[in-house]
């Protein structure tokens, strides 16, 4: 089993093995799908993996990077490389169930130390072999691939320590392998929340976080990835970059800024601090509201975020899709509260959830929650309780997992996202959904989460049947399109996914020239021969 | 009078003309004044001034300045050159009074608009001709000097323009040039604020402000500028860089945090987007608290910080010195409070004054400013009442002022800031102080301002008696064992003034080789040839 292509998906979680009841239920009616079609085997993957090309690395100079890293840290098997391959691009998902893997590494390595990373980087410099640094491969931009083979770099088996916890200044040093659970968990125990937590908590690591400039669930509270780091350590071709764990600096600008979204085209993060807060759950306030339609409760997000009684930390809205999906699958149509809301006018079809946590001291998150109430009321949000944000909660990772066994059925699904101001937020939400409607027999559904003073992250999720035989075309033309339309109505590439190789043909529309010019001088500077994860990763050549 | 050496300090600002009753005894006390001593008149810069050198750029170059931007906009008379020759650096200063200006702009030139930026900038490429893009001139740091003479590009006459104040998005875009005063105004009547007030608010500009990555007084709330900026513009002579005004992004990494911070060596900065905030001064609480001691406040800052309640807008802790200072100077010393706080354990030379204030919502800061008294006398924080912020807030900018007429009977005095981590900061703070203090006669204040989680910006203010006939020499080795104490105690080299020329040469050793290697490959970009704000600004070639 665990040399199938399939033993890659959801990094081996069993979980959404099965779909659930709700899940069934909308396929059903949203594709006209019977019980049988349940059974369907779509691009199923269960073939054995068997990669085409041998590795290119010489067997000389493989010795090498096993006299570095020691023999058991440098693999080249069949499934090392496969599962090495891809991070999770829905496309990239399809050629794994199809069995092409065209460009797997030829060698992946586990470095032990920092050292280990210098030595490798500069072996790879002096054999012009390319490298790409990875951590739990979930990138879902194509950040981690290994076009040119090479290496890849896996820093999760040994550089996954936490190295210090310095309560005086609230920071916590570690190594960038480290799995966002194994830190939230020894943070907890030592009283506090590292505060990130992306939809990939599960399977990502701080290293790519940091590399990705990601974002996570309760990001309008505690801030992006940006937000939080204070201090880097870089191995790049051109030597170690290293700042400093100043709360702030005018020196110069800012480097850390740099890396923080370089996707490791410029080198490899070995050390990271990040601000830690006090953890305190006992503390956290939770509400939901139900609103009319979107309008009126992004206005209600907006006057919230611009209130100047501080900002929640979880802070969500599901369009009228999103909450129509939502209600029918945790099984709320037709109840009695489903039938008194319809009754205030809260109908379905327009009607759209919220979902607000607030954490931090007790005092300030009763005030806070029972500001958020009245500026949500002022804008006819009905306040439906804390029940619904934590039953969300409960299962706030899962839908990582879900991916899979629709594939499994023949069901495309992927998401987008995009950070657009408020002032061209309902605009872009019309307009990208519309071009997402425009295929046929296509659910989509869309959210505000991560929130700010002067805009948010839209985020579009959608469900449509696969093109046999054309999966991959089908998408990425469809993918093409979504993009398209993002950047013609103002949204940026991206707000927390990264860019990575898939949204690299857009960037230069995006930035300009000049400013790709920039980005080019600065990966040329510390990677003068191109060797980290190259091959047009951001858009670098 | 507008033509003297003396009629270029404090900007030809007449306030501070005259010492305060205050100030004179502390020179008194401190330097054994008698009242003749006041009517000194060291290096009184009176004389008119006359620049030995001629502009060495051509007449036929000259009128192509001219065509540009027009003749009444290009100006080479000595005034103007000596008046865009140095920023506030008190080293700089000292040259003024001794009518020794080096090397004085060839030309000032006041550009209409962008393009008029983008034509100079190319004319400068093809002639080789230094260009040092200028606001105010308030830069304490060297930062605005025009070592290789060329254009000193003034900003402030024509591209001071405010463009639009974007109610829903909270945000402003504004050209380089405008005063803080100007903007400040302009929004308040539009029922914002900038929040950012730095020192030199009244004398600087945004496009320094960003150029400089300075911080205001009450930047614990509203951030550093690079928290405030969401968009800019950049003429450089590689060409135009544009960055959105998204809330946030994952579109590689952040270009606008490459020219926070660049201090006029990248380019000249044409267009700026900041976040505002609803101005409700009626709701802003004010607080203060004296201390037992250092520590004890210091420990108190901190915890205010990490509660999770928010932070305070204004948050300022003065040394046992300066609060000595302040108490003395305002006639506090002696009074029927002073008496009792003594009897209560607060004694001089031990005890620390503590300002805050809170912004906001109502409630909020209602709520804020209980949070933050229960905290404070937790560490024996005795509250003061609202008073003495409300008085300092009258008089935050005067002090500005006060250097030159020091200078004119002697006194040298200046300021230098760092910031710090809270687990090294009285130590810092022990260290740079007894280095300040090693100099005989010399009076060194300090205060904790600009706050965060992690730590705080330490700020030095010292007097002490110019040695005659050496001012300069001496008031420079001073400086060098000032910023080297900083250096070797963990201090950055600079939280908010920004490095300019005064402090590029500890850059290499605080940044390493790798990261200034860095800076300059981005410099070597958008300037190949060296023509932007050059000689060594940050360090760079």
């Amino acid at each position: 089993m665990k040399t199938t292509y399939r033993s890659i998906f959801k990094w081996g979680d069993k979980r959404e093995e099965k779909l659930e009841k709700g899940v069934v239920e909308l396929v059903k009616e949203q594709f006209q799908y019977t019980d049988a079609d349940f059974d369907k085997r779509v691009l199923y993957g269960d073939r054995e993996i068997v990669l085409d090309q041998k590795p290119k690395i010489p067997a000389a100079i493989r010795q090498q990077f096993e006299d570095i890293s020691g023999s058991e840290n440098v693999r080249w098997d069949d499934y090392s490389r496969a599962s090495h391959a891809f991070g999770k691009f829905y496309g990239d998902l399809l050629y794994l169930r199809k069995g092409e893997i065209a460009t797997p590494p030829d060698l992946v390595v586990f470095p032990r130390s920092e050292n280990e990373v210098e030595q490798i980087l500069a072996l790879c410099q002096q054999k012009n072999i390319a490298i790409t640094p990875t951590g739990a491969l979930s990138s879902v931009t194509r950040g981690a691939e290994t076009p040119r083979g090479g290496i890849s770099l896996d820093l999760t088996k040994h550089l996954n320590k936490i190295l210090k916890v310095n309560r005086v200044n609230s920071t916590v040093r570690v190594e960038p392998g480290v799995y966002g659970p194994a830190l939230e968990k020894y943070l907890n125990e030592h009283g506090y929340t590292c505060g990130h937590f992306p939809q990939s908590f599960e399977y990502s690591t701080v290293g790519g976080w940091v590399a990705a400039r990601g974002a996570g669930q309760a990001s309008t509270g505690y801030g992006k990835i940006e937000e939080l780091v204070l201090a880097l350590r870089v191995v790049t071709p051109a030597g170690i970059i290293e700042t400093k764990d100043f709360p702030a600096t005018a020196e110069a600008w800012d480097l850390n800024k740099i890396f923080i979204g370089s996707e490791g085209t410029l080198g490899v993060i070995t050390g990271i601090t990040l601000k830690i807060r006090k953890y305190r759950p006992e503390n956290t306030a939770f509400a939901s509201f139900v609103f009319k339609d979107f309008a009126s409760a992004t206005l209600a997000m907006r006057q919230i975020m611009q209130a100047g009684t501080g900002f929640p930390h979880l802070f969500r809205l599901s369009d009228p899709v999103e909450t129509a999906t939502a209600f029918k699958i945790k099984g709320f149509d037709g109840s009695f509260s489903d039938r008194f809301l319809k009754i205030k006018g809260y109908r379905p079809g327009a009607r759209c959830l919220m979902f607000v946590s607030v954490e931090g001291d007790k005092d300030y998150i009763h005030l806070l929650k029972k500001k958020i109430k009245r500026m949500a009321r002022k804008q006819g949000g009905f306040y439906s309780g804390s029940h619904p944000v934590k039953e969300w909660l409960k299962q706030r990772y899962e839908s990582a997992y879900l991916r899979d066994p629709l594939m499994d059925i023949g069901i495309m699904t992927d998401t987008v996202e995009t950070s657009v101001t408020w002032d061209n937020l309902l605009n872009l939400w019309t307009n990208v959904r519309r071009y997402l409607e425009s295929r046929e027999k296509t659910h989509v559904m869309a959210h505000i989460s991560h929130v700010y003073e002067n805009g948010a992250n839209l985020y579009f999720t959608f469900l449509s049947p696969m093109k046999p035989d054309e999966e991959v075309e089908d998408y990425l033309q469809y993918h093409r399109g979504l993009i398209d339309s993002i950047h013609a109505n103002g949204g940026s590439l991206s707000h927390h996914h990264g860019n990575g190789r898939a949204l690299a043909p857009w960037m230069e529309k995006e930035m300009g020239k000049t400013a790709m010019g920039l980005l080019q001088a600065t990966k040329d500077y510390l990677d003068p021969k191109g060797i980290m994860n190259p091959g047009n990763t951001l858009g670098l050549r």
